[in-house]
């Protein structure tokens, strides 16, 4: 391979994505490829201290386009930090979350629109995923899951219609990108779930999609 | 009034902004005018914290886009929870440096280009100073001012290249927005400049502009 490969994982919270990250890099780790796990927001030194403003329960009053390019700064220098470097490497790149979620979290739930798409496109100057899981779940049941796990942060914390908006903004997403973005049903069994991201995956490696 | 007034103050580190800004605050302070102060980067809690991160010296590796959208975040947030509202409420608004910093220092000095001016219009969301103080002094003169007043944060710390790239980058935007930007030669004495600052300030009070 001159270049590696770069998969990308979205859904709401509480649909699975844990579990099928560890399933996506045992596919690989049992094929003998280096990989390069990293999540988005965060994944830098600098994105994490960005993380930790966007996750604040103290940021309540955050302006919403604030909240957008503090995303886009950290995806910045996530792919010039991190995601370029590995893929110039050769290396399989596996981030939980990135472009997408901005624009269903930001574009369609904050309903900023058009104007996320732009900022993001400086971002992530040209370095978009190979192939983008997206795990479809009723918003209202991964919310359901995620409270009953743990304390939530700033975004989690938002009403039910904003995780709706949010799930119709990825729904969207996926329409528009039919061939990078591989839409799943995750209300199935982890191993059904698994066997299709095993399936496109060895599509994405034997150069189908590349 | 129906509306404050919006003034900013621009140009290199050294070149005398403080000190006019002292003498802005006057101004309206003597004609009992109510004014609000505020600076970029920061100017709100979130902005600080975006701040910190900008002028750290532990982050050398920042990439120039994520800094370009620190910036624009911090400037976002500073728009909609404190310049809108005091402009709204008639007061008069003194910003230490806005947006021409950031098409200045990232646009220029960085040779970011448009993008930077694109990003910063959904930041300002329409919201642009009535007039513009740009103190023009020879770059390599006000960092030499600047170096021996104290220790240098991460942009002080660049190159006089850096610096002269940005100064021309503020030349140009006179050049491009001679009904808003008002250079002024700052390497005359403190009151000549405050007499063409104050000057100014009675057209602006006067309605010649707005």
């Amino acid at each position: 391979m001159k270049r590696g490969i770069f998969i990308s994982i979205e859904g709401p919270d509480g649909s699975g994505k844990s579990t099928q990250i560890s399933n996506i890099k045992k596919f690989f780790e049992d094929k003998n490829l280096e990989i390069v796990f990293t999540r988005e927001p965060g994944g830098t030194a600098i994105g994490d201290r960005i993380r930790e403003i966007l996750l604040d329960n103290n940021c309540k009053e955050m302006d919403y386009m604030t909240e957008a390019m503090l995303y886009a700064a950290s995806r910045a220098q996530h792919v010039s930090q991190v995601i370029k470097p590995a893929l110039a490497a050769g290396k399989i790149v596996i981030c939980d979350r990135f472009v997408d979620s901005s624009m269903a979290y930001q574009g369609y739930g904050r309903r900023l629109g058009e104007s996320v798409s732009v900022i993001n496109s400086y971002a992530v100057a040209g370095c978009m995923p190979d192939v983008t899981f997206l795990m479809k779940l009723d918003p209202g049941i991964g919310k359901r899951r995620v409270s009953s796990r743990n304390q939530e942060d700033r975004l989690e914390s938002e009403k039910v219609d904003f995780h709706q908006e949010v799930y119709n903004g990825y729904l969207q997403l996926e329409k528009d990108n039919p061939d990078r973005i591989f839409g799943i049903d995750a209300s199935r069994g982890i191993e059904e779930i698994r066997d299709d991201i095993y399936k496109k995956l060895e599509e994405v490696l034997s150069g189908v999609i590349k």
